[in-house]
């Protein structure tokens, strides 16, 4: 259990023919959350999507120093067109290692696993953790964990914990952002995809990926899912008991109508979702606490997020913040 | 997803090499709840468990019209015995079908494997489902549904599950047995290890083992660990939504100390289990209820039984039996 698969950067990002921006969308969350680590981007025939990066061959990006291409794109039904191989195989030829989150496994194209095989390098699938996880045990660990939850699935969750990375690091605080989705992967270099480990070991993968640490160290985790998605309340449910939280931070999107995917399904309630939360994180850790808000007012002119924020806050007597209007600090000042 | 992979009786129960009467507990659950569809056992050098059946080899349980052999024996970590590999090689050549519940599939066998194939058998892995399930939707389908949920993993869910089923026949009551784990699997010929699935896929694994039905047809759905469980909390809690019971029945075993392989984890107030399970379950079925207790008494006297139950139904206002010493009748009675 000790090895810990890892991505490593700097990375040559493939957008592929992303169709628009949305399909790029992966790419650009690496760019944004670790622009160091990007020396350029693919864009093939079609492709609708960009990032601020120079555009470069893969050997153009090796001659740089490149050491990974980064499948930064998704198709619908998460296949790889055949398009794409071509560049896959020469970015296996120039000496990169290739990392994907999509459903189909890399070794899988013919074309790549004879290339990668040939010249040694490695096939990273975000979606297929390659560890054998133990069922969780639900033992307490040293360390301080966060772990960030919501009212829906795709509110922010890992955008707040990557803003809580950042401020901790600006604090001088000891931390390690602990991914549990693909994007997050590609972020932190490495993780565990949870909602693609057999559901046995949901906990125990969680608890795998947030080991014991030192005592004023902290895991600031990536939350999935939520405990009100009927498709996926199960998923989140075993991070929050592996993860055994200090504090959660709850995320909500407030312009959403109806949960992700279920046009029939309504929000829970803000403060039922909070209750929900920590009664559930309880079983791990009986002094878990809700350390803040992190609302998403994109949607919203300046006067209308700055009121919306301000009446949440009061409401449910907790710092109430937008990780990018507002930044996380409030919620640092009460954890730290 | 209409492909339901059955296991066709009757059955020959494979119990090995048994080190004890524990280790061939899935092979005695079959024989229990389904004697009119066992054959016979082939019992191996050193085995320790007995059924009261006649032993046979596989030549003489197929001229008797078997179909399938059920492997009802685990060893220490899931593994297949060389010694096991002669008979399960001579069932394929006799014509018979091989079921397992093991987490090694039969066919990572080679010997298995190339029989079967030689042969034309089919191999079944309860543990590794066949079909590719979709997310849950937590759409409403017709149909009844019960779910038995529980304090603890093992504290006889499947029993409770199967004497319902019976009490439903018996009061000629449409009604499907729905097998969530292997012993279950073998006993109704066909399900869903649900806690086998990809993390993303328990709610709606659920959902198309439980599929819609006529209005006044039950489904019995065999429950899996329990919220309060953090190895498996996330199984139980995709597998309450993906089933959206109309009625739950909370299982117990009074004289467990702590929660399942856990020596530190005390179980759950029963009040609070019963109440944590409906919140959980109301997100898919707001109109769900629990309607009963079911109690395990075995370890306790008769005059001790009795009372212990008579208290717990009047604590928590509801119908408390133990299915083997009271029946489920009350239960019966206040849902049909």
């Amino acid at each position: 259990m000790s090895t810990r698969p890892q991505i490593d950067p700097p990375y040559l990002l493939f957008l592929g023919d992303a169709r628009d921006e949305l399909a790029a969308k992966t790419a650009r969350g690496v760019f944004v959350f670790r622009p160091e680590w990007c020396l350029g981007q693919i864009r093939l025939a079609g492709c609708n999507a960009r990032l601020d990066l120079p555009e470069m061959t893969v050997d153009e990006a090796a001659a740089k120093g490149a050491k990974s291409l980064i499948v930064g794109v998704a198709n619908a039904g998460g296949v790889v067109s055949d398009s794409w191989i071509d560049t896959l195989v020469a970015a296996l030829e120039a000496g990169l290692d290739l990392a994907s989150g999509l459903h189909v496994r890399l070794g899988d194209l013919p074309a790549v696993r004879e290339a990668a095989e040939r010249r040694g390098r490695r096939l990273f699938d975000a979606r297929h953790p390659p560890q054998a996880f133990k069922v969780g045990t639900g033992t307490k660990r040293a360390g301080k964990r966060l772990l960030t939850v919501g009212t829906d699935a795709s509110v922010g969750k890992m955008y707040a914990t990557l803003a809580l990375e950042a401020e901790w690091r600006r604090r001088g605080v000891a931390c390690s952002f602990r991914a549990t989705g693909q994007t997050g992967i590609f972020i932190a270099g490495e993780g565990v995809s949870v909602d693609a480990v057999v559901a046995d070991f949901i906990s125990g993968a969680t608890e795998w990926l947030t080991p014991e640490n030192a005592p004023d160290h902290w895991d600031l985790v990536e939350g999935q899912g939520s405990l009100f998605h009927p498709s996926y309340a199960g998923v989140t449910l075993g991070l929050i008991h592996g993860a055994q939280p200090d504090a959660i931070v709850v995320c909500h999107e407030p312009t959403r109508t109806h949960m992700r995917g279920l046009p029939e399904w309504p929000l829970p309630e803000l403060g039922a979702c909070i209750e929900a939360n920590l009664q559930a994180a309880r079983l791990t850790n009986p002094a878990v606490v809700c350390a803040g808000l992190c609302v998403n007012t994109q949607a919203l002119g300046e006067a209308e997020a700055e009121a919306l924020l301000a009446d949440l806050g009061r409401a449910h007597g907790l710092p109430c913040v937008d990780p990018i209007r507002t930044g996380v600090g409030a919620i640092a000042d009460r954890l730290i």
